[in-house]
């Protein structure tokens, strides 16, 4: 049923509508942007520059593979776990148009070849994996069947995108259920539509819930090193129209008095199989001060993040560049020579590059950068999840074929509505 | 006794030495910069410039006291509550050095004039409006007394400036008591030698323990908006070789793994006579998470934050510029148009000046900027003062002659030590 659905009857359906201005679709009801699109005609993919937001909204487009991989996978111009997954089906894709031509083998060939190079973009990200390895079954399919590969490729990149669409759709329709009217809730990084194709995630939730007239109120948090919660939270509950207030990392306890939250919600990259969360790094720690105030701690993620052969204790924690953490002092730096406030020979970085290190010791200043940290479960009062609603605990009774077996129901569910 | 102490001496024995290449006291066994002085042939007061930290390290000098009061007061080119109280007693010195001449009354007049206009210049300072008063009654004496008026303020001065070297030196010398070998501790803000005189508040207890052998290491969180943890506290630390890392304010979960951390030092901008403390935005945050981990809160300051007036949830919060919140993003921008990033019709600013609201509303972008919180006296272990140490419930057995009695002590006790 899905294969027969046309992309644009579903953006359509979902009130998006393409504004020229843009170059790219907008949503008619909460003015958020898709974040990426293949434009077929062109055959070139339409991302939204998330590297350029908040300071201006704009799309990047490319018709080169090589350069999709590089500048905007690696290079971050998309980001959030389903928005590169599927950017990394629509790379596939363009691998394929530009493989046109050649013996049907020789192009399957070449198409394997530059999947895993694309790949590689991102070696940590699961989904894009996933969307690549589903791009490269349906290459080699396209062998054995008759019909254009680049035609079987581009069917199943679209299936991917609205996969995504719908699946997002469901996680906002569950998790709304859990938002009370009045409530003010606590964010952290951007667990939001921009992290999707559109519409899912935390942030997803709760513009669901403001579109269908919840009074709901957003505290987000900065999210140093990478800022991600001033940049792109408030930027996204701006457009959409939902009350939001930015405040930085240490004003937790502070804006709970000030703000008066009812509720913690955040995304997660990771959901073990005992319940714990692997999120944006700072979590955890409102996870202990949330504790204090007896108020819900709710996480909501796609039924993608699950990892059901590990426990929470059992991720390895990826360590990022230290860049990230100390970029600010050289912005700072610079903007200050400028203005003569500190002399030309004054220091461009800080730290002094020659006094980073990775220990503590004497005269050195240790930084680290961890991407993410684990909350355990027992802090965690609801997971909503696009296949439905769980207690952390609950989390164990999933399997692999459950999972396939609800995420079908979904996708036959919204086809039939659309 | 304290009269009659040339303040080159306390220097000397406190380990300072002249740098002529810096144009100030450093000490030589810390490597620390005296943050401020008075050069008695130039009649110029000298400060360390805490503008240009981290990026260099230089001496600020002005022999006019309106400049003094406006740049480097309100400015803020000195900082902490102690030092700022002791560049105030200075700069009345400064009104005083450029009213000889004229009569003994019209002198007198014309320097209480200043001194009105030098307590507007941080007018919630309570060190900086006690010491301005202890210069005026210092003058009003002089007209009683022989004696040329400026050497009579010029004594008072001197001795306010001794007595928070000696004061800052009995707080280091408590709350070393309370460091253990091996301890990692975990600090917020810059509670350090940079904010006093000299070797004062909660860094100066940590700077001390090394230097008498201790093993001890500082975590330092990065204490957004101003970010003083990062640029002055990494700084102070390097310096002084106390092993040292930078986290942001999202690490403190993380880094209680990472680095192992077995205690809590921050310092205090008023402690209240139930035993609650004020400090810097984000120390309610600390508190409430360390309750997690078992280890000791402990706060280390002087006595002059002693509120016995007033108790924690009678303070008023003091908001302060938003411009502090989103001036790294600023920043970024300029930097980010500059190479090219982001197009020359991109915003400058995030958010933008005119979505930037007090109250959450649709379509706008709430920002607040409390200077502090107020941590519950049930969160915290130990009070250190440079008076002595008190569980947080025995703070409201002090009273002002009591407390006037131990800083006595200590004052004849150091005055004979030097």
């Amino acid at each position: 049923m899905l294969d027969s659905i046309d992309k644009y009857r579903v953006l359509d359906w979902l009130g998006f509508s393409y504004d020229d201005k843009l170059g790219g679709y907008v949503n008619r009801e909460t003015g958020l942007p898709l974040t990426l699109f293949y434009d077929d005609e062109k055959d070139q993919i339409c991302l939204l520059d998330q590297n350029r937001l908040p300071f201006e909204m704009a799309i990047w487009k490319t018709d080169d593979w090589q350069k999709c991989a590089k500048d905007a996978i690696t290079g971050m111009i998309t980001r959030g776990s389903q928005a590169i997954g599927v950017t990394g089906a629509y790379c596939v894709l363009l691998a394929a148009a530009h493989n046109r031509g050649s013996t049907k083998k020789r192009t399957v060939e070449n198409i394997l070849a530059a999947a895993e190079e694309i790949r590689k973009a991102r070696p940590t990200a699961v989904n894009l994996s996933w969307s690549v390895d589903r791009m490269c079954t349906a290459a080699r399919n396209a062998l054995k069947t008759a019909g254009d590969v680049y035609d079987h490729l581009k069917q199943e990149a679209d299936r991917i995108f609205i996969e995504d669409l719908f699946i997002s759709r469901a996680l906002a329709e569950n998790g709304s259920r859990l938002i009370a009217d009045g409530d003010v809730i606590l964010t952290h990084c951007n667990a939001g539509s921009l992290a999707t194709t559109y519409g899912g995630s935390a942030l997803g939730v709760v513009e669901y819930a403001y579109l269908k007239g919840k009074d709901v109120k957003v505290v987000s948090k900065e999210t140093r090193p990478r800022s991600q919660g001033f940049k792109l939270t408030l930027w996204e509950l701006m457009t959409a129209g939902v009350p939001v207030a930015g405040i930085t990392d240490n004003m937790v306890a502070s804006s709970f008095e000030r703000f008066g939250i009812t509720r913690v919600l955040v995304g997660a990259d990771r959901i073990t199989k005992d319940g714990s969360v692997a999120n944006k790094i700072g979590t955890n720690d409102i996870a202990r001060m949330v504790a204090f105030y007896n108020v819900p701690f709710v996480v909501a993620a796609s039924y993608s993040t699950l990892d059901l052969d590990h426990n929470g204790d059992e991720i390895p924690i990826e360590e990022r560049s230290m860049e990230e953490v100390f970029l600010p002092y050289h912005y700072e730096a610079l903007e200050k020579k400028k203005k003569g406030i500190i002399s030309e020979e004054a220091l461009s970085h800080w730290p002094p590059m020659d006094r980073v290190s990775t220990e503590m010791e004497s005269g050195k200043i240790a930084l680290y950068n961890p991407a993410f940290d684990v909350t355990d479960s027992r802090l965690i009062t609801t997971i909503v999840l696009d296949i439905g609603m769980y207690m952390p605990e609950r989390i164990c009774t999933l399997n692999k074929e459950r999972i396939e077996e609800k995420v079908s129901q979904i996708l036959e569910r919204y086809a039939k509505a659309v």
